[in-house]
């Protein structure tokens, strides 16, 4: 028996859940929510966002695919009430609060989500949790090449700036030194690429202005290019990311340990979609046991990213 | 108040587990038990290991730090019966017997066993289920340089062989095309270098029979290198040790992704006693919430390596 899948949102992430989904024999993708008129090129349902409730009978598990910003913090209250739903949501400084939240609605509603599934927060985050326990420091995470959502939706929030991008740029020095066990706190750990579409004349105040957000740019060595609606159309199609995370710890005085974990991606989206339906699994794992809430990655044991018939494979991987 | 812990075996792995204990003020650490008569530097009280039985009242939990060719398998079944366990058993291809077996011991007496609790088997066993689960194909590992323990008791297994050791070496070769998505199944992945106390006049048909040894050393360039008592007893001191796991996959014709994890360490033991210490809180938080059994590591979600109370550590980890 297939398993009743339904993807919310039909941005980058929704088109490569859709892909992942189709090319998996054991799932039936019933339906693709949506607020905008969009069309699936694979001719996957449509159906308005709003209707979603009247698919509770239909849909097993929900792919949350909306943008963190102004979508997931709405429809994932909405959704998760009346089905278990993975998301990918990625404003870490809102986890916590949105996990509370979450929590509640799932255990109130006999649900299950696991939330922040991407590579990080997801992956990356349980890395440093096992780095952190088994070193005890804290490790250092270097991200790119490669565009970053939040810096870029803090470009796009600039009085004169019609659209734009950053690129996340590791500074090759300070991976150096942190792989050496330094933590290169005196330099800056990454340079910041932004592309700006801007309004005519107001080229010098948007660089000003980019170069002053703090948390963001605020003493980050950051270029501002200007370029062309054209130009940053172009840009926006480059979807590869990497990232690294480091972790060195000693022992006494002389004995050193070495930890790392990188990953590099062609595609942003579909490295995404992949970790979220890694965690299809567990959602249907949980299930079988009767738990309900909300989980983070580190909160699900490896082993729930297979089928409990699946044993034997875990076994081949020890 | 402090948890009680004991430690069984006093070999390298033993001692190593007892400097972590020490280093650590959450521990009390109530006793070593051996069947040796072996002396702490430490002072820390030695029992003859019969006498565990003695000690359910005094101690929460054990790590049991025997080798895996001789004494895990005995003592492990012995010792669950009364303790909650921690064992680093590293016979790869006994695991999921072992754990069948010491399963149905932990739920019979209610107790709680983490076991292949190193950094391979262990550690690398949960990175290569991620991997799995993520990417779908196996991933790749390469060790060394650094003795392995399998190997280098295969050595002394041989006639004529008075002791022996063998460091496992990467080919880089082989480590470079399995980074470029090539398999690299027509090349070996290792080298093996063994050093060897033979009984004189036996060395050609010691090197002749170890070079033999099916799934060890036959088909692998193998290298037997005759040396001194002296000579071997400086390279048993060498304790730093790598490991490595690569893994590929695309997704459709276009698009490739990469996962890296290694590690690199200047003390085995201190790195596997660690991990074993890191899973020490994965054992309250079972035994907190009424759940016996068998454990590996991949069953154990990466926040059980944390307090009950330090979810926020977490949080910020995402």
């Amino acid at each position: 028996m297939k398993i009743n899948v339904g993807i919310v949102g039909y941005g980058n992430l929704g088109k490569a859940v859709e892909e992942v989904i189709l090319a998996n024999k054991k799932y039936n993708l019933v339906a693709i929510f949506s607020r905008r008129a969009v069309v699936s090129k694979y001719n996957t349902l449509v159906e308005k966002y709003d209707n979603f409730a009247s698919y509770t009978s239909k849909i097993d598990i929900m792919f949350l695919c909306g943008g963190s910003k102004s979508d997931l913090e709405i429809q994932t209250p909405e959704i998760l009430k009346y089905f278990d739903c993975i998301n990918s949501f990625d404003t870490h400084s809102k986890i916590k609060s949105e996990f509370n939240k979450l929590e509640s609605i799932a255990k109130g509603t006999n649900h299950r989500l696991i939330m922040s599934c991407g590579w990080d927060p997801g992956l990356f985050s349980v890395i440093r949790a096992y780095f952190k326990a088994i070193g005890g420091n804290d490790s250092t995470t270097f991200w790119g090449k490669g565009i970053s959502m939040g810096h870029s939706d803090a470009i796009r929030r600039v009085d004169g700036v019609l659209d734009g991008i950053q690129f996340t740029v590791p500074n090759s020095n300070a991976v150096n030194l942190v792989k050496k066990g330094d933590l290169a706190s005196d330099i800056p750990h990454h340079f910041r690429e932004c592309y700006v579409v801007a309004e005519t004349g107001k080229e010098q105040e948007v660089e000003n202005e980019i170069k002053r957000i703090p948390n963001y740019f605020l003493g980050q060595p950051t270029t501002v290019n200007f370029v062309s609606n054209a130009k940053l159309s172009s840009l926006k199609k480059i979807f590869s990311h990497k990232g690294t995370i480091i972790e060195r710890f000693n022992f006494g005085s002389k004995l050193k340990f070495k930890m790392d974990f990188s990953v590099a991606m062609d595609s942003n989206p579909y490295f995404t979609a992949k970790i979220m339906m890694a965690y299809e699994i567990a959602v249907r794992r949980l299930k079988e046991k009767c738990i309900s809430g909300a989980f983070l990655n580190f909160d699900i044991p490896a082993s729930f990213l297979f089928e409990t018939n699946e044993r034997d494979i875990l076994f081949s991987l020890c």
